[in-house]
């Protein structure tokens, strides 16, 4: 509408389009808390599942809570036999992220969160709670099912949701070192105030749609390159080379060819990314674990030359490739994962963004043509 | 973040936050113009074919142009083997939106868009096209399963999306008039500029993800009672009252108790709808042939009572009730037949997001705990 106000920036860049309680980017503690508390207390001091009731519920729970919400996310993490069914026909070459989005959509239809009096969304938690515990069940069924021909038993009795995703993917119990790092990566990937496909989920929250409508078009975003999908670019690029050296001698070949380099800098951040260092030492552990000589020193590499050539730190999603990579994840996996963290931080601005609703309708500059008429078809 | 501008409105309301050439709401002509035609003009004078043509092609076709692309459409009906196996899955008491969604998303996984060059997609249009030419399909293949018990046959020869939908839903060719009053209502809801569903689609889009991830989470957004539904929340109040005089003491009565009564006013327009007297006409003409002497007599004193005691005209969704009613189109699948016309603009203004792309990423003003450590669980 001509009439709107212009904006100074495209993509909203530092406007305020809401307010949020859940995260500060960039403000205060180490550069990111999630409810006042920094992702750095609670990667090193937390399980996921703390995290997440920290993030949903308001406060981080007691011990009496945080083991009956373990042991309620255990009791739904069964499919419904249609929504297995709906997976066994998404062909092996799908998009893994759009396995998760159809495995959202499909759960909508069968357990519909009920939004029958307007304005009112009594199911909101429960429906949050279904998905968290079966979106690890949605990927590893469709994975397990499509590349090994195999109906994998969702219904684990693991302890925890990073567990229970390693457990379904691999077929056995991971070991402590492994669940310990699903559980900092799923924490550290939680939540990020009013990022893209947050946004999205709280656009599409201000029509007062149902949950699952919310969260299957959060997906759709996360799915973009410029957005999720960091980590496995990240992969894709380091596993091809042997050494150090190797990675130097081709990354400044890259930055020659000003080709596009994914892991490094970040919209908000400008000096460092908080999630880095954590994500990185645990890396760092599982190569020794694995007894790893090339892609971990490849990955420092790559981040040095970085640093040095352009200033650029590595984001959260850089050294999660070589971590995700040594715990045996295959890379099309990374951005699902993402997913089944950030779940909660979407349903969260789902739940606030309804709590104090108006409709987001911006405005737009018109571009286009003056008023013109319709020429006849046969004069055209 | 603490450091974003602040805007005056919630919701962006009022705020530009991108450009667009595909249409202008309040601004010139009765209204409302997709790319420059008036929309009053495009429907006297053109199929939805046409209007479709340009919003996604940028003009109106010649006659070859249209026959060509009525050609292509008429083609691409057809429901892949795996798309018809889940939508039998869904239930009857399924939200018919959740079955667009879903098939949508299904849709994705079975001819996913190429975006293997980032940034660039050469099957934007290809895949638009099928989605224009499905979408019919896949929701009426879904409610003729489900209740009753139908395997309808998707590939028809009609000649027109609109006739293509009646055709499969009522099992038999439609007559002339039903053909062009769906051409009509096709033609009304295809483009409103940055609507919530349509910025949903680009804020998705921004992030340089598929279109079907686009269009999956617009169809959420349209989902919600704020956005689209209203023309079904009209319907299920008007169908209860059998006189106009009935209809008048029952306005009345829920002005006085302040319910919210559905399908008048409009966030941008001020004084009408210019979509209003358009399909107005055309219900007038579908209750004198069908020999109504109830609803549509019903329907104008709703009119006038809301504009005497309130000064609220009736919107693009008011008079569509009476007129799907007419036609025999169940309530409940009135706004996927919005989605099956809105799908043009939403894909239009991906294509136009991605032209001249910055992902779209606002900040927030936080409202939360200032920073604080995490306590030991066993002293919460």
């Amino acid at each position: 509408m001509a009439e709107g106000k212009k904006l100074e920036g495209a993509g909203l860049r530092g406007q305020v389009a809401g307010k949020t309680a859940l995260s500060t980017v960039g403000v205060s503690g180490s550069g990111l808390t999630y409810r006042g508390y920094d992702v750095k207390d609670l990667a090193e001091n937390c399980e996921f599942e703390e995290v997440a009731y920290l993030i949903l519920k308001g406060k981080l729970p007691n011990q009496a809570e945080l083991d009956a919400y373990k042991n309620q996310l255990k009791r739904m993490r069964g499919l419904p036999a249609a929504l297995k069914e709906v997976l066994e026909r998404i062909p092996k070459d799908a998009h893994p992220m759009d396995v998760m989005r159809t495995g959202c959509s499909m759960l909508g239809n069968l357990e519909q969160e009920d939004t029958s009096v307007m304005g009112e969304f009594p199911q909101e938690m429960e429906c949050t709670d279904r998905m968290v515990a079966a979106f690890p069940s949605i990927i590893c069924y469709w994975y397990r099912y499509s590349h090994d021909g195999v109906k994998v038993e969702t219904e684990t009795d693991d302890d925890s949701i990073g567990a229970h995703f390693l457990h379904m993917l691999r077929g056995e119990k991971p070991n402590e070192l492994h669940e310990r790092v699903m559980n900092v990566s799923l924490i550290l990937y939680a939540e990020h105030e009013f990022n893209a496909s947050t946004f999205t989920a709280r656009v599409c929250a201000s029509t007062l749609s149902d949950i699952h409508s919310c969260i299957t078009a959060a997906i759709g975003s996360l799915r973009g390159p410029l957005h999720g999908g960091a980590n496995e670019a990240a992969m894709d690029m380091i596993e091809n080379w042997t050494s150090a050296e190797e990675a130097e001698r081709e990354m400044m070949g890259k930055l020659e060819r000003k080709e596009k380099i994914m892991g490094f800098g970040h919209a908000i951040y400008s000096t460092s990314d908080p999630r880095n260092e954590i994500i990185k030492a645990w890396s760092e552990k599982l190569a020794a674990d694995v007894g790893d000589t090339t892609l971990y020193p490849v990955s420092v590499r790559c981040e040095e030359v970085m640093w040095r050539e352009k200033k650029l730190f590595c984001n959260a999603d850089f050294f999660h490739a070589s971590a995700y990579h040594f715990m045996g994840i295959p890379t099309k996996l990374f951005t699902p994962i993402f997913v089944m963290s950030r779940l909660t931080g979407w349903a969260a601005h789902v739940m606030e963004q309804r709590a104090d609703n108006r409709i987001i309708r911006p405005s737009a500059e018109y571009t286009g043509e003056d008023l013109r008429k319709v020429t006849p078809i046969a004069q055209r």
